[in-house]
């Protein structure tokens, strides 16, 4: 397969990006890429989801806003997206495509079969999915060299870390397009090598709820005590350190002096674990019965509200951190 | 074994507590436990450590000053611990000891035997040890009754967390003193029924290290990717929400909705791991290289300075934001 051309880094001032799929994951690339500079063509195949994406995007950009966390009005922003009325329109003059409709991947090969007509041969498409490697829906099409994963974390206009997944088809050119896009949005892109099940983040997060449900089912903590471990523990660090500078920072010698005297003991108690039961509905009961003993069903809503909330205070903070003190935690 | 006698809630205008072992753990619960307001004896069978003990604390303590963290001068803090001379004298007229010293079952046991000779019957005694079961040094001694692991994460002055890991010998007393102890410490006690291995922050910790570990031997990340995808995105939530709230505000209908739709994945990724290998040679070399490339060797301890700065940001961040707005995560 031939390499994409080489591209210029995306630079806001010229150039048009398009999201298709505009749910919440859509809208929300929708504030990132417009909240950069970028123009931006949103379209998505149901036009019930469309006629609702502009409110969506405006409440998003408005509490953005309210939280100090937009340097324009949210008019000015939200001005920069464009409703598209079909795929054609959006993709016109545009440079790469944010592609988040649902999770099948046929339907992902479908739309890319479309946008191949309507390709000029240098169109970058990034796939927001969590779970389905590019290569599952972009093998054997001609634009496979321009096609791979960029998984957000929900909502990636708060939270910044991006999944670059390549497939083995997927060129070096497009996969620098994607990393420079995503730095232009001030996101945070790592690089998966490998089309790995569950990426990176999904990875980590699955063998930690997995620890997490067992310590339940065995009665060695209550949900609400494991979630305060990481909670007013672990996630102390881990909000401004990885866990490689963690222990790097946690012995004289730095990480190689940590991992010869304690990676033994963490390799053990990580070993221990002596079953690997299926969240079965016994389980998830129990679990379920601890959470809503601490928040009816009728406060879910507004807890996930407080949760936004929290996230953009979070953000503040970071960013009133690196602006006072010059200091970035990367 | 009889219980212990129910105790009084601990109240700082009353209580005097001790510390024994004066190092960084020990010097650091000195803190918390002098910043609540109460009387703490410190003593170290070393007398170098005890004598550098003072200083250590005073600089503790007029950093927590300087970043907003204390309600008093440092120097009114510190003036309520009190450097004892014997164990005999640390002991005089304290409800408990925090145990902080070297992590080794026989000298825990050994300075328990020694407590035992000067204890009023009423004395708990709370370990830091990380890795050892109270079972293994309290067994079979008198005052087994009234000691059980109080195990923070370090330093316990700025990261709120602490397991009361009772053995079997502990007594419901001894266990609700300890917690409420830490309560009026404004730490935040979690309670691990069961003396299993690593215990709750550990077992977490491990099953996510060994998880970056295998992903960077396998090349699919690198070590500073894996580091910013907790720090850029997992650790974003559970800095204020833990695995079980995240999952739970992750779906519409609660953690058992999540737990039904996208438990059987989450299972399989965590499965899905091929290999347990040991942190071995080759493996630890390929992450000290990557590590010491972004943090030469004499940057290390600059490094941990500011993760120190970056933690007491955090803490005033949170107590800021529950001054304002009443907010409290839990």
């Amino acid at each position: 397969m031939a390499p994409a051309q080489q591209q210029a880094a995306p630079h806001p001032s010229s150039e048009r990006l398009a999201c298709i799929g505009a749910g919440l994951v859509g809208s929300a690339w929708a504030i990132v890429f417009a909240r950069a500079g970028f123009a931006v063509s949103l379209y998505d195949s149901s036009a019930a989801v469309l006629a609702s994406a502009p409110q969506r995007i405006r409440q998003q950009l408005e509490a953005l806003h309210a939280n100090g966390l937009l340097d324009e009005p949210a008019e000015a922003v939200a001005a920069r997206v464009r409703i598209a009325d079909s795929l054609a329109q959006a993709l016109q003059g545009v440079a790469y495509v944010q592609e988040s409709i649902l999770e099948r991947a046929e339907l992902k090969r479908a739309l890319l079969q479309e946008i191949e007509t309507l390709d000029d041969g240098r169109l970058v498409v990034g796939s927001s999915t969590s779970g389905i490697p590019a290569s599952a829906f972009a093998c054997g099409l001609k634009i496979a060299a321009r096609v791979l994963v960029v998984h957000p974390v929900n909502p990636p206009s708060l939270i910044p870390l991006v999944e670059l997944v390549p497939s083995p088809d997927t060129s070096p050119a497009a996969l620098a397009f994607a990393r420079q896009l995503m730095q232009a949005c001030r996101q945070s892109p790592i690089t998966v090598n490998r089309e790995i099940e569950g990426f990176v983040i999904n990875r980590l997060q699955a063998v930690l709820l997995r620890e997490a449900w067992s310590l339940v089912k065995d009665g060695v903590a209550s949900a609400e005590d494991v979630d305060k471990t990481v909670r007013d523990g672990l996630g102390w660090r881990w909000a401004f350190m990885g866990p490689f500078e963690t222990i790097d920072l946690n012995a004289v010698g730095g990480v190689a002096d940590y991992a010869r005297r304690l990676g033994p003991l963490y390799q053990g108690i990580a070993a221990s674990r002596d079953h690997q039961d299926p969240w079965d509905e016994e389980w998830i009961a129990q679990v379920e019965a601890q959470r809503r003993e601490r928040l009816a069903p009728d406060q879910l809503q507004d807890r996930a509200h407080w949760r936004d909330l929290r996230l953009m205070s979070l953000a503040r903070h970071w960013r009133d951190l690196e602006r006072a003190t010059g200091d970035v935690s990367s």
